[in-house]
Parts: C-alpha cells; structure tokens; sequence
C-alpha cells in the first residue's frame, strides 16, 4: 500500500468546486457559499452539491478575497491525496507519460503546466522537493481543477528518480537547448516516456540533462528566443499526443 | 505609404530593455536606471544602451515600482509603430503565418501569445478594436520584448478582415470544438496561413467561424476539457512550425 501523504486544501470558484466534486477524491471538509452570488444560482453547481452532505455546506455573507482570484461566490476545503510517494506508473503496460519539472519555481507556471497536460492526457508530474514551488493552492487554483485528475510526486533527487524510471523502460526525453538536441518532433514519445522540462531561467541542469535518453530542442525562429516553460511544455505534449493519435 | 499609429509606452525590466534598444524600431525617449540596481551593473544592457544619446539616460535614487512586474532597476519610454493599418504580409510570396485573435480579453494571455508566436515564427497578430484587451503597456510587459518583433494590426471587423486575408490567397484555419472541425495536426498550414483562435470562455463567434476555411480541434485527453488559449495556441503554431521544418 502507498504511504502518499493526505493535506488539506482551500480553492475557490465554480469550475474548481466542481471538478473537486466530481473527482469523489477528496474528503470534502467545508463549503462556504456567498449568499445571492453567482455560485448560489449556478445549476451544474448545484447538481454537484448533492453529493455533499448538508452539514458541510454553509451560506455566508461574505467569503475571504484572494488577490489573484475570484470567488465568484464559493469556498471549498477538502483534504486527500495528491502526492504520491511510489509511482503508480511502473506497471502500466503502454502508452503512459509522465512530465518531470527540475527546479520550475513559479506557481502561474507550475499550476499552468498542469492544466496544459491533463488535457494533453499526461499522466502524473514529478518534481523536485528542494528549489521547486510546492503544491501550494496558488498552483491548484491556477491549474482549474485540472490537479483533481494527476498524481504528483515530489521527490528529492530527480537524478536518482530518472535512473529508476530507466530502469522500468521508460524512455528519458530532456526539452533543452544543446548541441546532442534533435528537434522536438524528431523524437518518439511512444510507449513509457518521461519529459523533463527545466527552471525558468536557467532550463536544466547539467547532472540530470547527462541522464536523458534523448534531448529534444525547439529551434527558436524570432529574435528574443525566450519561451515561457508553460508554452514550451504545451508545444512537447502535444508533439507527443500527435503521434499518440495519427498511430491509431 | 501606410500610415500606422504612433504611440508612446514605458516598459521595465533588462530583457525588455535590451530588446527594445536591439530592434531599433523606436525613438527611446527617456531611461530611467536606478542606482546601485541590477541595471547599473549589467553587462549586457550596458553594451546597448551605448546606442542611446547620454542625456536620455537619467540615473535615479527611486522606479515607480508595479504590483505585478520587477523593474529590476530600470525603466524605458519609447514612441514608435507598433499598429499596422495595412497587412504587410499581402506582398510575401510564400511560408506567411498571422495569428488571429478573436476578443481575447486577458492581458496575460495576449501578452504570453505575442512571446509564445514570436519564437514559433508567426509574422503578425490581427485583433479586434473592440471587446478585446488593447494592445496596452502590460501586454508588452508580458511578452517580454517579444513585441518588438511582431507586428500587429487592430481591426474593427474580424470577419470582413478575414475575407480580405482570403481574396490575397490565405487559407483561414479556426481553432474550435465542432463538428466540422479536423485533428489540428491533419491540416495543412503551408502557404500564406491565417489562424484564428478566440475568446477565454466562448470560443471563437460564430459569424467568424463561418468564414474559416478550416477548423482545428484539439481533443481533449483529460476531464476537465479546459486548455488556456496561450496553450493551445501553443500546441498549433508549433504544429505549423513542424510542418514547415520538416518540408525543408
């Protein structure tokens, strides 16, 4: 049995509330629902609240603001697994990818990345311990409920956890700039492959690049040549889901 | 000769800098660096802003900082054309891309579709005057300097812009969910290639979906069914960028 750790989580808005809901893995602690807003009205909502026992449920007349986020009228706590301490992934036959972010350090990023990849059909996210944004609820909120449907894994040495996915036939494929690189569509991405994308400023690091199979570039047309890592993560997954659909 | 708007802009930051003064297309009329910042000692900024006249450079004990972006110790004023009122691409031969924004409303999104297109290669944006975010100082904050190398075009009516793009030879792609609509990766984007893609939540309008030539899907791998307009477009232009590397 997996040890994976249980934490507890607050997101706000209706999409998230509802993918939280409808995923059932989570233990819903709390709901908060703003008295005559948008979240009151809202029938897929509301359909999605049935499942939830009453007691849980609270109208209020005012919910806390976020900065950076909208309400639009709803709370949710709910408390689960998210990170995984074993990968499931290992017995999976075919056909299974997993993204490994080294060292990605901004939660726009990270909750970006997520949402990109679930609907690229992803499979779980490995990233670092140390240097990395944590799942926070930054990253959660941002990933619009996408995060209900990836398993996470945080591990200290992403090196070491390379070796090991090797070891269990997976293919290692690096998106960085080097001269060993061949452009990102000239790789295959069948079968069990990891994708390993860097930090924002200074891409991968030396000691986990060397562990790569393959390294996969995007040759830059224009002059800047700076591509945002969420772009460049959205660009490899779906090269991958391409030659994932024209095998079928 | 066309007569495309002037505009004056302040933006912050060493690469945004840096790109600006690289590109020569702007009259820099004021820089503002702060003492003993990063921008004081940075090599490279230092090599161009030698390209600038000495009495427009004031050193200073304090930057109007933003909430939302690091000044890292300098600011740029600069005038120039960033709006195009007449397609310059009409006249190229062959390999033209423009990415059409149909009322995207988030300067975020704007902002990381300009950096994202400019390293895919794209020529120019079309967007909509009206419902859409203008193309405003955050925009070109976001796009980290990629603006510089891009043109762009603001329309008062996508649709009749459109038919124009098709009477000079584009073929129009729409990226959408619908029925009618084709894997993004089985349609051609060779030639002189318009893409539209639309709003955050709705979509591209119907009346402009009925002009495109074709329209692309990109199938959803997951549950939540939600992929940012910046990764999906994303997922396409590199898509282009694919099939035109591998043509060569």
């Amino acid at each position: 049995m997996d040890k994976s750790t249980r934490q507890t989580f607050t997101c706000v808005g209706i999409n998230n509330t509802i993918s939280i809901l409808k995923s059932k893995r989570f233990h819903i602690e709390k709901i908060l629902i703003l008295r005559n807003s948008k979240a009151e009205k809202h029938k897929m909502l509301n359909i999605a609240l049935q499942s939830v026992s009453l007691n849980i449920i609270k109208k209020v007349n005012d919910i806390k603001q976020s900065a950076s986020f909208k309400t639009q009228g709803i709370s949710i706590t709910f408390s689960g697994r998210l990170i995984y301490n074993e990968i499931q992934e290992y017995s999976q036959k075919e056909y299974v990818c997993l993204l490994v972010l080294d060292q990605v350090e901004d939660p726009q990023n990270f909750g970006q990345i997520i949402r990109t990849i679930e609907c690229a059909g992803i499979d779980g996210v490995i990233y670092s311990k140390h240097h990395s944004v944590p799942l926070n609820e930054t990253v959660l909120q941002v990933s619009q409920g996408a995060f209900v449907n990836m398993k996470f894994y945080e591990v200290t040495n992403i090196r070491n956890e390379l070796k090991l996915l090797k070891k269990n036939n997976f293919w290692v494929v690096g998106l960085e700039n080097s001269i060993d690189a061949k452009p990102w569509y000239s790789i295959e991405y069948s079968g069990k492959t990891a994708i390993v994308v860097g930090s924002e400023g200074k891409g991968i690091r030396e000691k986990v690049l060397e562990t790569c199979d393959f390294i996969a570039t995007i040759p830059m047309q224009g002059i800047t040549n700076s591509l945002n890592v969420g772009a460049a993560t959205s660009a490899i997954v779906f090269e991958r889901l391409r030659q994932k659909l024209e095998k079928k």
